[in-house]
């Protein structure tokens, strides 16, 4: 069994904490959390040990009456590896001021920048890069759901140049401090955004293929990005038949009711999923169109609970555990039950 | 001067009703409503003779102590033209049953598709085509947008193809009856949308060089578009010179604070803009880029008011008030205060 330790337990950690606790070969030694809310009781309640995040503040976690073990530097040294869920830009130093000194491998999170970590994960892309290394970025949910039609596209064609639009969702739906509450905001202003260049950094040969722009809008459910993918030639059938033999990615009907990111919602939490995540990118079937060699398409990403299933394939290949990525996604997908 | 009958005086017609008032060359002869509601009631306290829109509705506006002149039919043999501005899909029937048997000129609006009427009105592209003609449809706010956008670009290289993305905004602000309020929507679901073919109806040398697709959002400010194009060859300065130079285009800067469409509308109303209207379309300087010789830029449209001079100069042109279209966009601008 591997030990993970979950540090930072947030709208990441919670989720990756359950996630390494349903699979068979790992377990969750311990959860971090810098202050005592209801999140840090809740772990506690749900079976979790959990230390402070920063040393010498676990007696704000004892005057509140939550049950703590200690620091993270009482837990640390008995992890196989650390997943870092701190906000983004702390995970950066976090791998110098702890994962390094104490020569822990870690990953960090989509927050983080692509220099200060060995390699960037994506479970179908670069399971094999991160096999055995030490310091891994797990992507972000905007350049992993990319990540995914990308494969699933340039399993079937070739692609010449991809021209993607964000359409970003403001905030969670537990910001109550973010916005916008009604305005459209271009952001970056400057074309093109990061995000082109960061799916170019799980996947080097696309690199100078993507062009991004990106937009916030009022929204808390999903992002949704507009795809324009010039190949060397496909069919609508072709796109779609490959998404479908694609891990984690489906197409959604508009026409049976699955016709925005509310409806699609709503279908997660009737299908019973924890927190009503979504994993898997629901593309929408109706969008996909091929002309004059382009592949057209709009799909929407979950963008709390994406890159989970992915941190899980992650601490997998780095820890050596099993060699075939496409093994890893089964395994995580059976037990976490991701249909495929 | 030119007799004006305004029939449905809601968000596009009062705007127009306004904007006639204030040129030289034209008068409101009488401005219509279907119902007795508090625009019907502002109408006449504006001064605007009020007519009910529909034969025998008069009593209901007497009852509510509504000053009416009668019914549509009253006056409209005395208009020179008649700008429907009734919901889109009622101004077809209304060129049936009305202007076409009283052999009235009229224009409709973006809302009535192109087979119905003789051609499709831009100040720039198509006043020439429209002059002395007889039923002309003013576009959409979308297409107006795009329309002159494109008008700047294309008078400093060649486009090649245009692949634009519209964020649309979800509803008027005085429309609390539709949503989303927290989603996204893909609308229309399937690729591409009506927008591309809409502005070819305006500028048919674009029909087939045009791919729109369009997202709806919970915002009631303005819509946003992500403009994609390429062309034989250009530089940013060179965009940048074209929109400056194009009228009701200007560029604006994130980081001087019009970051986002709230921002853009707090300086409509700052710059006292009736109604906060914003005339003119805003393209973000910092967004614009050139890349392979593919221009890239995001764009804002005010949904309520882009169209407004569009009307006007529409009436100059049908009319033949004057035949250079150059001139009656200035006429119009410095009656309406716009500033180019």
């Amino acid at each position: 069994m591997a030990k993970v330790l979950i540090n930072g337990y947030g709208s990441i950690g919670k989720r990756v904490a359950d996630a390494v606790s349903m699979q068979k070969d790992m377990e969750v030694i311990g959860v971090t959390k810098t202050r005592p809310n209801f999140e840090a009781d809740m772990a506690v309640q749900k079976g979790y040990d959990l230390y402070s995040a920063v040393e010498g503040r676990e007696s704000l976690f004892e005057e509140k009456g939550i049950d703590i073990q200690g620091n993270i530097f009482d837990i640390i040294e008995e992890a196989d590896i650390v997943v870092d869920c701190a906000p983004g830009g702390i995970g950066k130093d976090n791998i110098e001021n702890i994962y390094k000194k104490y020569n822990k491998k870690a990953i960090v999170q989509g927050g983080e920048k692509a220099p200060f970590v060995e390699d960037s994960f994506n479970s179908l892309w670069s399971y094999d890069r991160c096999y055995g290394k030490n310091i891994i970025r797990a992507v972000s949910c905007n350049t992993t759901g990319l990540c995914r039609t990308l494969y699933a596209i340039n399993s079937t064609t070739d692609i010449l140049k991809a021209r993607i639009v964000l359409i970003r969702r403001g905030a969670d739906p537990n910001d109550a401090k973010r916005g916008p509450i009604n305005a459209i905001v271009p952001n970056p202003p400057t074309i093109p955004s990061h995000h082109g260049p960061d799916v170019g950094t799980v996947i080097p040969e696309f690199k100078d293929k993507i062009i991004t722009s990106a937009i916030i809008v009022p929204t808390t459910l999903m992002h949704m990005h507009s795809l324009m993918v010039e190949t060397t030639g496909t069919t609508k059938d072709d796109v779609i038949d490959a998404i479908e033999k694609t891990p984690r990615i489906f197409t959604v009907s508009a026409e049976n009711g699955l016709d925005s990111t509310a409806t699609i919602i709503e279908y997660a939490r009737d299908i019973g999923r924890p927190r009503y995540d979504l994993w898997e990118i629901p593309v929408w079937e109706e969008s996909v169109n091929v002309v004059d060699n382009e592949i057209f398409l709009m799909q929407a990403v979950h963008q709390e609970s994406d890159v989970i299933p992915e941190n899980i394939d992650c601490i997998r290949s780095m820890l050596k555990m099993e060699e075939d990525n496409i093994k890893s996604i089964e395994m995580t997908n059976k037990a976490m039950g991701i249909l495929k």
